[in-house]
């Protein structure tokens, strides 16, 4: 970025002065690159997404130039059905960053501080700052576990990522029972943009606990990340303080496309079901081969998993791949700098990956 | 809405419990109504725009499953050369509401208040309120123009709609310079929605004011209201404090079916042109068909009309008017409870409101 001169910044919302902004894995655009460093589903969406856009298109004359349902009610109800959820349980957003946004401002801005690991998804602290929201940062175990006592503190909400990223752990549902029964004047979200890669969801918690939001995206599972549709499920008292800051803040977030899309993507739960049954295999057997090779890998429920190599920096690992043409993600922080978190391709993307540790990197 | 409990609020953000916010244009789902309420173009966008979706199509087992790219730098570029500027001129949102909610948190938020004018988007206070920005709301004069003087006091900002909504009037290049000049250290930020049907953008002024933010969409005169696109152009120090403030809240808010249709509409300009005309040409044969039927209408830059008939009460009219199949919008606010805001259709539209005034209501 060019400087801007003290002079230049005095325009600038003095909050906004001290912002620091998330940083998105990149997206470069190079020939030949194996991209393993933004959990991207390896598999198209449905065939039905396309069908859908294309009838949007069929009839765009009449409604492109239209406003969208600023409700997205279609969509609302298509989730429902596929989480056996009631419509009034579910909101939508442009992508889960902006419902987790929505979430932070709905429940978070409180006297006392909301809680979350140490090492979780890294856009939490930048919308703390965003929204003004104070924290209290626990740390996972040394099994990059949480520690539910710690979680048994006054605060002014939880949210925990599960399975966690970039650790790809799953607590499982007991220790996010132990974490709501804990907490009944708390609103305690659980970030599940992972959870259909093998873990369990806590959307089946909802009806019993009246302080649990459960947020997920369609990025990974549904691959439509091009897209940006995310959502929440929760009771209706707390659906209603996300559908006021929404309406505070953009009315129509959901285009046509993306609302007719999505809708097709969950009517089709046998092609969804299908594909992440494929990452799933494919992820097990990437797992094999790497601690073959001596990788250390977290127990992964997710599309990605968390590697570490005794025998070399993380850091330099990355870098040697990237020279491979082959690029993952690298967190330089304190506890996760020596993992390399990589996603979960083809098989045969995997394969040209632990062919190039093999062959080209540990030889 | 259903009722929340006092006991259920608890989980909500004491600041939330206060939103009032925003409620757009209803979209009813009803056959054959003439919808006028939310100023739509009655025309459809560029047949390039529906190339463009079916280009994303052909190739969306490649690209819907991944991340869009986080910058929408090819729509970027398509702004720039459209609106003749620099690539870094332009910032990008998720529809011109989400480029203002960023403008009030990047600029606004300061020990001064903000400036803008009695009768405007109502939006603003909403925003205002979302962010935490204090407001000085000063009234327009009996023409309903703005009063240059009043914004020569010590502010935190300004934002002035031209042409105005729902007004519809123009203040024209040489009003918003004086402004310009009289606050060399506030952002002033020009809404420029309905610019394209009629009135002059301060787009040319860019260069000159290092303080001038100008904000547009693609809703109204893009005819692409679906789709949710809007940009600002500012110099490069105010574009930074809006990525800022982007990247603190959604990294990815431009899908990519949106990019690539917007930047279609952006690369024909002849048939935007052309659209525009057409609405104007209708809009002008509108107002000489009201006049006619005894409605004061204001002088228009925009594609609709703000328009008031001394024999009748304009909420009654409203009402009327929907009994017959049509929507326009009604303001039950001071100084406008006696104004209907109607959107300009197509000629046969138009034709249809004034003879259901002639031969229906005012028989």
């Amino acid at each position: 970025m060019f400087n801007i001169t003290k002079e230049q910044m005095r325009f600038w919302s003095p909050e906004v002065r001290e912002l620091e902004p998330y940083v998105p894995g990149e997206q470069p655009k190079i020939q030949n690159l194996l991209k393993l460093n933004t959990n991207e589903n390896p598999y198209p969406p449905s065939p039905k997404v396309v069908e859908a856009v294309q009838a949007v298109l069929e009839n765009s004359a009449d409604v492109l130039r239209l406003y969208p349902d600023p409700d997205a009610s279609a969509l609302k109800q298509a989730i429902a059905k596929q989480q056996n959820v009631a419509v009034e349980n579910v909101f939508v957003g442009n992508g889960s960053d902006e419902v987790l946004a929505h979430i932070f401002k709905a429940f978070f801005v409180q006297e006392l501080p909301l809680l979350y690991p140490d090492i979780t998804y890294s856009f939490y602290p930048v919308y703390s700052q965003f929204f003004g929201v104070k924290t209290k940062i626990l740390p996972l175990n040394d099994d990059f576990e949480i520690v539910v006592d710690d979680y048994k503190q006054a605060n002014g909400g939880i949210i925990i990522t599960n399975p966690n990223a970039p650790t790809s752990i799953d607590i499982g549902l007991a220790a996010i029972e132990a974490v709501l029964q804990a907490n009944p004047n708390s609103v305690v979200v659980i970030d599940e943009a992972y959870v259909d890669f093998g873990a369990e969801s806590a959307v089946s918690l909802v009806e019993k606990y009246e302080n649990l939001v459960v947020c997920q995206t369609t990025s990974k599972s549904r691959s439509l990340a091009g897209l940006r549709v995310g959502f929440a499920i929760a009771q209706p008292h707390l659906i209603a303080a996300l559908e006021a800051v929404k309406n505070s803040f953009n009315s129509y977030p959901m285009d046509r496309f993306a609302i007719a899309a999505a809708v097709a993507s969950f009517e089709d739960q046998a092609y969804f079901e299908a594909q992440n049954q494929k990452v799933i295999q494919s992820r097990e057997h990437l797992v094999e081969q790497l601690t073959a090779l001596g990788f250390n890998v977290l127990p992964s429920s997710a599309n990605f998993i968390f590697a570490s190599l005794p025998s070399k920096d993380a850091g330099e690992l990355a870098a040697e791949l990237r020279e491979q043409g082959i690029i993952v993600r690298y967190f330089n922080k304190p506890r996760i700098n020596q993992f390399l978190r990589i996603t979960v391709g083809t098989d045969e993307q995997n394969q040209r990956l632990v062919d190039t540790l093999k062959n080209d990197i540990l030889k």
